[in-house]
């Protein structure tokens, strides 16, 4: 991966500047409703290589290093009853909370990001993505 | 809904009994790598009634009184930039926490969740889960 310089966009800046009188609520069970759940299901080349999942488990895990990215769960499908309704054909998962859809555009357009596909994408064969607000 | 009596099963008593210590754990940062992200989907068969939304976003939230239920997000899909990726086709998301896959077997054993599911299930016309854990 090329080192990746962390320099924060005007636009990034201006996010947090806006952001921070809420960050003081992040980890309470203070309830705002704009914020936006991030889940996304990778199903990898090589659904079998516990190499290529851990190799990918690792690549998000620095994903959680983006300013927006409020807290961040690295997913394997789990040992739940088999059912018509459960998807299990998946191999890894991330789910991300941003305190909202600009704090997830800021994380879509971050250098790190941008270097996690670069250097990870090669694993993957299909990415599906289901972006959530509070209802 | 028919009235719901709260007998909790031998199984859930014990299931309760055995995570009591791990309970004083929740809202708090540490990482229990078992935990049990239950990530559920909803299309409607009358994807554009706001009343009907509205009936199952309550409904849903009837689940949190669930002993198991650590948190329950309701939502719905978000506003973000449009992509390929990205499945914006469903319309009501329930996101919840368990300690386990027991917590979460305790849950789908629970009369709260028959009764939603014999209230609300004619609302509905196709449902996806994902179960994941920690990775």
């Amino acid at each position: 991966m090329k080192p990746v310089i962390r320099r924060k966009s005007s636009k990034a800046k201006a996010y947090i500047a806006k952001n921070k009188a809420n960050n003081k609520n992040v980890g309470s069970n203070t309830i705002n409703k704009n914020y936006l759940l991030h889940h996304v299901f990778f199903w990898l080349k090589n659904p079998d290589s516990i190499i290529d999942k851990e190799l990918l488990v690792k690549g998000i895990k620095t994903l959680a290093a983006i300013e927006t990215v409020r807290s961040l769960h690295v997913g394997l499908p789990a040992s739940t009853e088999k059912r018509a309704v459960v998807d299990t054909s998946w191999q890894v998962s991330e789910l991300m909370c941003f305190d909202d859809t600009d704090g997830q555009k800021v994380y879509q357009d971050d250098p790190l990001h941008h270097a996690f596909v670069d250097t990870y994408s090669h694993l993957w064969s299909r990415v599906l993505v289901y972006d959530a607000t509070g209802a």
